[in-house]
């Protein structure tokens, strides 16, 4: 495959973790074409020209139109804040370009709706930002689940918390307004729920419960009413007959980007958390009772793709890398690999079950999420 | 106080746990008088009789209600199978015995009430077995709690896992009788519910989820169905706006004793974990944020009552110890000192809330659990 | 076997423990017969009675030879101050008793061969207070290292760490003076020798260092030099051509009981911390290289004698259960079974060793430590 | 500072890492010019041509003299096999180029000595590519020692381990000969002592021990003599009066980049592992004893440079990574500024260690290392 050609829409953090990544997966993956960094749109033209530099993308510009319909970008990098996720996506499918997207989608799920048929329609490669699902051991995870090392998988529990919003002190924010959406429910259990559906699938059925912690916060003009949840909760039960829980919350203090998944197994259990993401720990009822224990697992270049990154055993991975490895994903789905990773298709399913958790937690009873 | 005489009706695991505190109290303690080990019952007079020589009680009967009438009786230890506790406690209050009864409490909601409603009128003291509370790391926990080191609590999970149901090969056993009671959530979720009276009180509001993961088991008639639940789940709402979760599983292979308690505040968090006891994880949100983190805080004799032990720092206390300190705390209560523990009027309040669990799970609602 | 009748010298810390421990042995192992606690010896008579009282011993004496010479004594605790410990043992050994003498055996290395001689010219069962080899989880790793689990030991590390002496503005102790013998090494290092005597034999060479923190502290009349070292290490060299480290502090910040193992093997590692003593970790290379990992083992009733003290998994034992099996052990080798435990014989040669690294700072030369 | 332009001498293992590092550092740090990837030399035109391609670098040639002759290059990356860094950091630093030099400096004391000279006499930046000491965590660690949070260090310890030749089974390789170097000692401690000459500074004295765990290994023809020493250890005195351990084993079954460093001083401890290096360990002796304990600090934008890489907080920066930092730290001394690194004349001081070490060891006595 010859060499992608890459527009890049937003330079935040997030943008600048997508052009680390394009500068990265051919070095890293060493079986890739180097990509093209050709263009990167910013809000205006300075600010454009200027990361554009600081990033090592060709050309600039200050509309984002202008980047999508260019003849010579193959793959668009659309890293602006979620409101504008839906138009830049469809707009780029529409021009035939394959679309890399930040998730959470959309704000609403018509919106999301309508990307996942842009992406049908399009026949291009339409990926979205899950990069935990990438992590080396979330694929060891997977094959494990696979393989039957643990048997069938009968309950789950997930966890996902940090304390960007734990101080009952912080002024009130856009974070609390009902504008950006229910709170720790769309901002984080689409982490969780990513990782359910690569390792097991999502589930059939939801009861939800969200919480404020605080009634107000300061503002300017006083106490002000928060309006979203920061803390949230959904029972899970799935086609199988296995259930789980995820929980979620942006007031736990301490916990700096803790997810703590636990898969329980008719063989064994699975823990894993991403505060220390190159290790998993694994319990599997074989062998002497007296020799048995979780065992935690450290990343090496047994665990596909670290070796790509290092061949040192145990020298550890970043958040950095994980995006890198969804880079290589996504230009092995353009070329027609089957590749680890959430599409448009997959990402919509995950929103519906936001959505249908919300729901639940309105009208205090189970919600059937599929379809 | 003179020395309290005991009667113990029960010699099984917990019959020769609260034979083992009563030997221990004294000499661990130091501040009470030797209890004298007055009698034991037993199903019939010969194992009563080797029972007792080899737990040290000076007397032996095979009828328990000649132990509950004995004059030269105070307290009654009872350790028998839940289906007596109702009608040996009763008994002996009745009878002006104080009372150490095993947990929990009773099959039925009537018969736990009848308890309580006994111990109430007997003005006698009636303690619960819940030693967990007893500990010198939940002590500390309450103690860091009130006065205000980790602010409000505003959300609280805990689970409890172990993993003798867990093989689903296992043939089917009493344990799976629906006349065994509801299953994990009986069995297990009044531990957590004991720490949560201790430490923040009882919720007002439960959801209940349970579930089984296997539909049947093999038995010598070929496969039966299970008619218990082993993984339960609640969702929980406190008066004063805090919400949390408990969930609890026999099934979760490789957790042999995991009770995982996270406590969120307005200023910090605490996390417990009871395979790992002598350990308390304290995060505080004050001093510089660089060198903020979960501090691992080992028992030591700066934590009561730990230096009754041993005085040597991280030297770590067992499980039989709580049980001594439990019967510190009964002896305490006995002669009018203010004592942690769950008596039975606590105990019927923990175990309303369980059926209230089960209740919200057949209903498929929310449940006021209090009253 | 009868009953055995005991005689304790001594009621502090350790003697407490010793009561304890005789007070539970036979309830908890439930195949012995419950022991007499015949006679308590202390400084004075009144001090005698009151401790005798609490303790649960029949008879009181301020006279230490006059329960040596009791004829209805079989059996003595000696817990007094090191400085006491060669007397009393030769002189209950001399009168024909069975002796449980607490660690270390002496002062001087004379004495303590004395002891050993005492011992031997006997006939009777004399055993030191080590503790710590009785511990499941090291009886675990004995197996793990006879079945050859790991493979043959080739290297093996053990530090162990207080923080007792750490403060640097504490006062001037009799700890400090010369007087008390080396510091750190006579007072800790006896306990990693106990554990590398039990799991792999004595070293046949030693070279040692030793360090002073401060070279004085606060006293009544000024700054005083500090006499003793608070820190010492050790290199190892055994016959069987491996090598191993021990180190050890009193004044290392935080650490309260740490004890932490290291022990590698041709085909795995073992370690093990003594402020987790209710686990083992354990490696071994067999297996898909992609789950290997250390694994965490609990203690649970599969790891004799836990289920002696309780059937419940990962229920923890403490430190004063350790004890009850040391005194199970001595009762087993009055009876004639064989015991894991340090007798007097192999007590005098982890004391030979201490010595050897002593002189062998002094020299800056390796020292042959056997014979 | 205008772009440096770099030329790359070898395209291994570490040749990659260079090569990433001098691709991400401009877009992750944003206050450096994106260096020019100029030239890169390998062992012939064919695979240089093959690998400049891959790893993004304009020109590429077979004979590294060439490119460190080349007038339109600044610095010089060399990543080959030890013994080939003296010749060529010589020759590039006598051209005027800095130099980026992997470590260890070189076989021999000698050239390492000749290296440092010709560093010094050229007047350019000459840095070693010991990237641990770039880890926020190890700055988090530095100035914490520097602000006194932890009292003066008075002891420390650092043990670093892994296991790709603890399989006694595996053949006779180039690292059992003598003319690899001492083993483990040369490979492994130079490491932990980059970390102690950034912390506290290098030691006055050193003893030595080196162990084979085995004698000899297969070959083709046979069993085969080891000529190396797979562990090693060190005792270390301070000219301070500080005292400590190096311990090393490439024999360490389970262990696979383990580097776990316990500095102990007058107010605190600080623990850290480079199997999860983005947490440290630290007790601080302040504060009510009740609530003391090691605390874990996850890394964060609190900890520079971290922020640069994610502004999330845990979310675990890689090996890879803190090459970056080091060239980051590079280009900042090439500017004038000052900058964490271990330069040429810090790593001749480091191998002097080493070999006074084996020296040490060879002679069985205590060697003065400084000078």
């Amino acid at each position: 495959m010859r060499a992608l050609r890459v527009g890049l829409i937003g330079s935040g953090y997030m943008g600048k973790c997508h052009a680390l990544a394009w500068n990265a997966v051919a070095p890293v993956h060493g079986d890739v074409a180097r990509p093209e960094l050709a263009m990167l749109a910013e809000a205006n033209e300075d600010l454009a020209r200027e990361r554009a530099a600081a990033l090592g993308f060709a050309r600039a510009t200050g509309d984002w139109r202008a980047l999508v319909g260019d003849p010579d970008i193959d793959v668009v990098s659309i890293t602006t804040p979620n409101a504008f996720h839906a138009e830049m996506a469809i707009a780029a499918l529409a021009a035939g370009k394959h679309v890399w997207c930040e998730k959470p989608m959309a704000p609403t799920l018509a919106a999301a709706e309508a990307m996942a048929a842009a992406a049908r329609a399009s026949g291009r490669v339409a990926m979205l930002g899950y990069n935990y699902v990438q992590n080396p051991a979330v694929r060891l995870i997977a094959s494990l689940i696979g393989d039957g090392t643990i048997g069938q998988v009968n309950h789950l529990r997930i966890e996902m918390d940090e304390d960007f919003m734990a101080d009952p002190a912080a002024p009130f924010s856009w974070r609390s307004e009902a504008a950006a959406g229910y709170g720790a429910l769309d901002d984080f259990a689409v982490h969780p729920l990513s990782l359910i559906h690569t390792l097991v699938g999502l589930p059939a059925q939801v009861f939800g419960e969200m919480a404020k912690p605080w009634p107000d916060r300061p503002s300017p003009a006083g106490r002000r009413a928060v309006e979203t949840w920061d803390i949230a909760a959904a029972l899970l039960r799935f086609a199988s007959g296995a259930t789980g829980t995820i929980q979620v919350s942006r007031t736990a203090w301490g916990r700096k980007g803790r997810i703590f998944v636990q898969l329980f197994g008719d063989r064994g259990t699975i823990a894993f958390d991403q505060e220390r993401f190159n290790e998993v720990q694994l319990f599997v009822a074989e062998g002497p009772r007296a020799t048995r224990g979780f065992r935690t697992i450290l990343m090496t270049p047994d665990h596909p793709p670290f070796g790509a990154f290092t061949p040192g055993a145990g020298h550890q991975l970043g958040f950095n890398d994980l995006k890198t490895m969804e880079c290589r994903a996504l230009i092995g789905r353009i070329a027609g690999e089957p590749s680890v990773g959430i599409d448009f298709a997959d990402g919509l399913a995950i929103e519906r079950i936001v959505h249908a958790i919300a729901r639940s937690f309105r009208e205090g009873r189970w919600i059937a999420s599929a379809g």
